[in-house]
């Protein structure tokens, strides 16, 4: 069914394509095209209903990974993947997508899914922090986006090359930026003085954090 | 004709009005409801073609700003003030969204080129570093995903206070966490040394940059 649904949208267009038409060309009934796909565009777009179930799953079971940004990187790299295993149909979607307004709409309703999926994680995760939910949201959006940005720049290239080549530096973008940087001592002093005076001196400052 | 379709959408529902009814409650023709609002969804939202005209305008005249992300924030605030200036209906318009998917996927893509607008800009001011294109979608997506945080936080407390008080700290988090720190110069020196020699290594420093 998807064969055909692709066969008729690029040679028809996919407002003139009927449900109808893709099941003849298919040579199934109605009923299984529906319980399939519940709308048209869903017959051309792959499983996003599961992969949002995983990805959530994946970030509950990441409550205590001392890496927040980077779990939300790992789950759009599930994305990625699921894009990556078929390089055919995600490179004639991608065209299709930008030439249908209404496969436009939808995409962007799954996007902003998973984004809230991921800032919902991140709320949680900063729920100590004074600005945790502008934070979540930020950063959500900010990985979703370098995703995205990779993504389209491997599909322009009719999906050659490892996509991961073309996604991890926008991901690693964000990632770096936002990972708070580990708080940092500097301490000045003269040569010669005694190690315990150092080490006394560095507990002490460690111990009593920043002023 | 604005006030008529909200009344109509919260008494029957945004899918049960047709635009026949609203005409009737406001007492004007079928022609002049289409002359102001080509689709229904329309009725209810703000001018967004004006706000990203406005918004692209102010961005173009903004190609030799010395703080582009700084530019980009103040472009998500000509869309703040848009909303700020009609509190009442935008109180109602965010509940109205929230239930209705119609409403809901025209909003999103209302937002998506507004995030385009500004990540065409900042592709723009970034062209000669070699993550620029990853670097201004991600800070694109930052800006509106920061906007849209105090924005909903406002509409939530039902648009009491100064909106600005909900948007600006968020589109601060932006601004402050992707701005270039100035490069910094780190200069150690004993006590004692003349002032001359003082000011010529920091000549040198500043002429040769960092190795």
């Amino acid at each position: 069914m998807v064969t055909a649904a692709f066969e008729l949208f690029a040679e028809r267009g996919y407002e003139e394509t009927t449900i109808d038409d893709i099941v003849r060309l298919a040579g199934v009934g109605r009923r299984s095209f529906f319980r399939y796909f519940p709308t048209k565009e869903k017959v051309i777009f792959p499983d996003h209903e599961q992969a949002l179930a995983d990805m959530v799953d994946y970030l509950n079971e990441g409550e205590h990974d001392p890496d927040p940004v980077g779990r939300a990187c790992g789950a759009a790299r599930m994305v990625m993947r699921m894009y990556a295993a078929n390089v055919h149909y995600s490179v004639k979607r991608y065209a299709l997508t930008r030439k249908v307004p209404a496969l436009k709409a939808y995409e962007l309703s799954v996007v902003w899914r998973y984004e809230r999926a991921l800032a919902d994680y991140l709320i949680r995760r900063f729920a100590n922090l004074p600005d945790g939910g502008a934070r979540a949201s930020v950063i959500a959006a900010g990985v979703v986006a370098a995703h995205n940005h990779g993504m389209r720049a491997w599909l322009r290239s009719g999906g050659r090359g490892e996509v991961a080549a073309s996604v991890e530096p926008a991901l690693d973008l964000v990632h770096r930026t936002w990972s708070e940087p580990e708080e940092s001592v500097v301490l000045i002093t003269r040569r010669g003085i005694p190690m315990w005076q150092i080490v006394q001196r560095i507990e002490t400052e460690l111990r009593e954090g920043p002023a």
